[in-house]
Parts: structure tokens; sequence; C-alpha cells
């Protein structure tokens, strides 16, 4: 089997896994938005259906169920909690997308060009609003904090990375914190939801948290890989944004650390110059190459997987576990 | 006595009874942001050492006080929890103020002239995620639930608010709905988890929660006559800036509803142009006093108070209660 096929026939084993649940969460999106304004929902629904792989829904959903939590009879109480794990995603994605000045997400016109800053900046505390509210519905006090800790550490993150723009001394260790506040934070709280919703003892709580968290890193590093690596089309986007607005990742983080003087001054004057071109980011690309950025980026993230595949060990085997090793596997070889 | 001296009187009293507690929040807020990222604390810092008037924690613990609440020796949860109203409230007015594009707020350049607007919407999202924070270590799920609910409220409220910028023939009744949402709902909110902290009846929970209600719509209602009635100087930011933004408030509703045809034509001319100047204002303050707008909205939040200290009518006489009165009636006195 050649390197795509093995890659489609992982994608398509799991939509098989999922495919009921991820039905019912994009029903569950649409019934919560319903009794908004309606300005609040066109915006919002711009950006919550748009394609969102529903990842973070997802892994709640997976981690309860592998715990063992039962639904009551006529009852759908997982799925309509696991949508704020989208909102708080979405209500992020829509304040960075104001921030950043970004043009598209999704291979979307992103929503602040569609509409106003302000009303999309509103939108998003709106979602971020609805998220707890959803959270404060369950009356589980242990849920609640972990999605209010999640909240702040999320803007948090944010902050940090805002602080660092086009600061090429970023070590990695201050990356690593960043990228745990502002990705795994969420994933990571995520999964741990799902145990505690399902009552699971303690041991089993930290394990998914635990996957989630390197799960949450490993996805992030990937992420931003492929700033460096896709093409435009796929990704959605166009490739070097985060360089251009200023986000210094991994890959590029590492190389400039190995980085001859000369070649260190290359890359500062490149960076510099906010309006790079093409083939000015080519050349960054080939020192990237020549001091394996990339590769180092990739080891990192196959460790995260790793470690988050180790966390599963203690559960039985089931449909659950499975997805939820496969979701790991998959998170570094996507290309979008 | 003269007018101002009675004012300067009632606001002498007030001071004498709220300053312990006073300088317990200042202390309070200083100590909760001390942990945080330098960028943050300063941001955040710059509104909320201002000289804000604590109205919303005030509010929370007098309540709480009022229902009897009884502090556990060495602590001071009361103090602790209540700066989360502040959060909330600071929270807002920074969003606010980058939506607005404000340049003034109490008198102070506003955060986003001296930081950039990015900054000053992840602080924002900061403080919205601490106030949740802070809701959820109290443990108990009513005031979480009152908490992420104002939230909500609050941002549909701005959302609601910009939906309906420059619209002429917005009507009285959309006009209350906003200021509810906006401005009252965390005001009875503060009331109603004090008497929550308190383990107060259910009576006088709802009791506080209908002040709060009525105070806030009152004190919206004062805020949005001194955009006409203030002068600039005293009020630390520009009078007819609402209007510059758009946002229509009672005493222009209710002129525009009483107007001539000949006069309402002037109303709209006026307002379209953006831009307007000094005696173009003028002019519209001339037509609303001609329709008496000033004093139909003065008249309202006169009643709104009136109901408001009706609310207080079944608690028994103390500081508190003396406090939350006044706190009525300064609310629609007050010129800044």
């Amino acid at each position: 089997m050649t390197q795509n096929a093995k890659k489609n026939n992982l994608k398509d084993q799991m939509m098989a896994i999922i495919q009921d649940d991820l039905e019912k969460i994009e029903d569950a999106l649409v019934r919560n938005l319903k009794a908004n304004l309606e300005l609040t929902r066109e915006i919002a629904g711009h950006l919550l259906f748009s394609n969102g792989k529903r990842l973070r829904p997802l892994l709640m959903i997976f981690s309860a169920k592998m715990c063992g939590y039962k639904e009551k009879q006529n009852h759908d109480l997982l799925t309509d909690f696991s949508i704020l794990f989208e909102f708080l995603h979405a209500a992020t994605l829509l304040h960075d997308d104001v921030i950043d000045q970004a043009d598209k997400r999704r291979g979307k016109t992103t929503a602040h060009k569609i509409w106003d800053a302000p009303k999309v900046i509103l939108t998003g505390d709106f979602l971020l609003a609805r998220s707890l509210n959803i959270a404060a519905k369950t009356e589980n006090i242990d849920i609640i904090s972990v999605i209010s800790r999640i909240t702040e550490e999320m803007s948090q993150g944010e902050i940090d990375q805002l602080g660092q723009i086009g600061n090429i001394n970023l070590s990695e260790d201050d990356y690593l914190q960043i990228i745990r506040r502002k990705t795994a934070a969420l994933i990571e709280g995520a999964c741990k939801c799902g145990a505690l919703l399902a009552n699971a003892p303690k041991n089993r709580e930290d394990a998914l948290f635990n996957y989630g968290y390197h799960l949450g890193m490993a996805f992030q590093m990937a992420d931003d890989l492929l700033d460096y690596t896709a093409d435009a089309d796929t990704l959605g986007k166009n490739t070097g944004a985060d360089l251009r607005e200023g986000k210094l990742t991994l890959p590029l983080i590492k190389t400039f650390k190995r980085a001859s003087k000369d070649d260190k001054d290359k890359i500062k004057r490149i960076i510099k110059a906010e309006d790079f071109d093409q083939s000015e980011f080519k050349a960054l690309i080939l020192m990237i190459r020549k001091y394996k950025g990339i590769e180092y980026t990739q080891e990192k993230a196959s460790k995260h997987i790793k470690k988050a595949k180790e966390n599963l060990e203690m559960f039985e085997q089931s449909d659950q576990k499975k997805l939820l090793t496969m979701l790991a596997d998959y998170s570094i070889e996507r290309k979008v």
C-alpha cells in the first residue's frame, strides 16, 4: 500500500467509527444556536459550519464512552455537552482571526472580512459565554472548574504569543509553554471532562488528561509544520502565514538555534522584512532544511504521539480506544 | 441646603459606610492580578485602577451582609468573590472601547490607544475567564449559573445594540431590552449572588434581584442622559459620543416618536451626517428639550428607583439597607 492509500485507509476507518456521533454533534450545534439572534447565529455559523473536524467534541465523547459512560434512556447529554468544546474553540478562532487579520480559514473568507471586526469579537464573547453556560448545566463542579481554567489558560497563551511576536530569540521552552496553553489545554480538558462525566477512577482520568496533553502538543506541532510544508490550496490558507504574523514556531526556532552566525543574520533579515516575498520564504525553507528544523519538529511530535498512546494502554480494547489511537496517528500525518 | 450640598452630603454619607469594604476591594483586585503576565496586568490594571466606582462589587457585598452573611474567622471570601463583578465589568468595557473606537474612558486614554486592539481584546477575554474562575471557586452551582447567564446576556445585549446602530426607528421596548441585557443583568446578578452567598430565603433573593434590576435600568438611563446633559470635563469623555457611534438612547427615541414630520426629518438629517458638528448637536438638544425627551427619561429612571427601593422594604433597618437606599437615590443624581 502506498503512503497515501494508507492514510486514506486510516481516515476511512476513523470515519466509520465516528459517523454517528459526528451527525449528532452537527445536529446539536445547529439546535444550540437556533434560539439566538440572527446575527449571532450567522456569524457563529459561518465558522462553525465550515468543515470543522469536530476533534474536541469527539475526543470528549470517546473518552467518556471508553470510561464506560452510559446514557440515560432518551437522553443525549454527552452530545449536548460535547459541543461546548467546539464553541470554545470557535470563540478563540474568531478572536484570533481578528487579531491576526487573517483573510482565510479552512479555505473560506474569515468572518471579520464579511461582517466587521466588532461583531465578530462579540460573537466570540457570546460563544465563550455559551460554553460556560453549557458547562454550568452539568452542575458538576469539577467539570466547571476544568472549563473555566481552560478558558483562562487559552487567553493567557494567546496574550503570551502576542507578546513574543517577532522575537527571534524565542526559546523552545517558551514555545512549548505557549502551545500548551493555546492548544493542548483545551484538548487535554476535553479528554479529562469525558472521564469526569463517566465518573472514571482518578488514574483513568489522569491517563486521559495526559493522552490529551500529548495529543494536543503533537497536533499543534504538526499544524506549525504545515505552515512550512503544505501547499496553500490544501491548507485553505497561505503558507508562511504564521511567520508573516511574526509567530515563530519550532521548525524555525530550532533552525535559528543551530544556525551559523552568517545564517542567523540571513534569517533575521528575512524575518524583519515583514513583507518577505515568495523567494525569500523559499530561502528560509532551504535554511530550515539545512538545519533539519522540520525533522526535529517531526521527531518531537512523534514522541508526543508515542506518549499519548502509552496513556491508553491501561484501557481494555474497544472501538473507542481504537479511535483514540488512530486519531493520535492521524494527527501528525494530516495535510490539513 | 443647596442641591449640590445635598448631593455631596449623600456622597459623604455613603463613603463613610463603604470605605472599609472599598479598601478591601482595591487590595483584592491588586492581589488577584499579581500572578499574571506583566502585559495582562498592565492592560487590565490601566482600566481597573482608573477611579472605578466599584459599584458592582459593593452591591454584592452589601446585599450579602444585609442578608446576614457571616464571614468565617480569618477569611474574606466575600471580597475575594466580589471582584469578579469588577472583572466582568472591565472585560466588557475593554471590548466595548475597542468596538466603539472610543478615545477616552473615565478621563483617561483608552487602553487600545496605548497598547493595540488585539492585546486589549485578549485582556478582555482573560478577565472574562478569570471572573468565571472566581465563580467556579465558590463551588456553588446557583452562583455559577447566574454568572454564566449574565455573561451570555451581556454579549447578546452588545451584539443586539450593534445590530441597531443608526436605526432611528429603534423602539422604546428594543432599547429597554438592550439596556437590561448590557447593564441591568450584571447589577441584578451581583445583588442576587449576595443573597445566594448568604443563603437567604427565596423571597429575599428575589427582592434583591428586583432591586438590582430596577437600579440597573435607572443607572443606564441616567448614563444615557449624561451623553446629552453633562459637560465633557466632568464626564471624562465627550458628550454626544453615543450618538456619534449611532447609538440611540431613550431621550432621543422618545423625542423622535413625539416629533412632527418636519422635526423628524431634521433629526434624521443630523444623525445621518455621522460627523455632525457641535452646532448640529446643539440643534438636536433643542429638539430634545422641545419634546421633553430628557424629562421623560428622568421620570422613567425615577420610577425604577422607586421600585428599587420598594424591594428593600422587607429588610430590617441596617447600615447596609441605608447604603443600598442611598445608592439608588445617588444613581440618578450623579454627574459622572
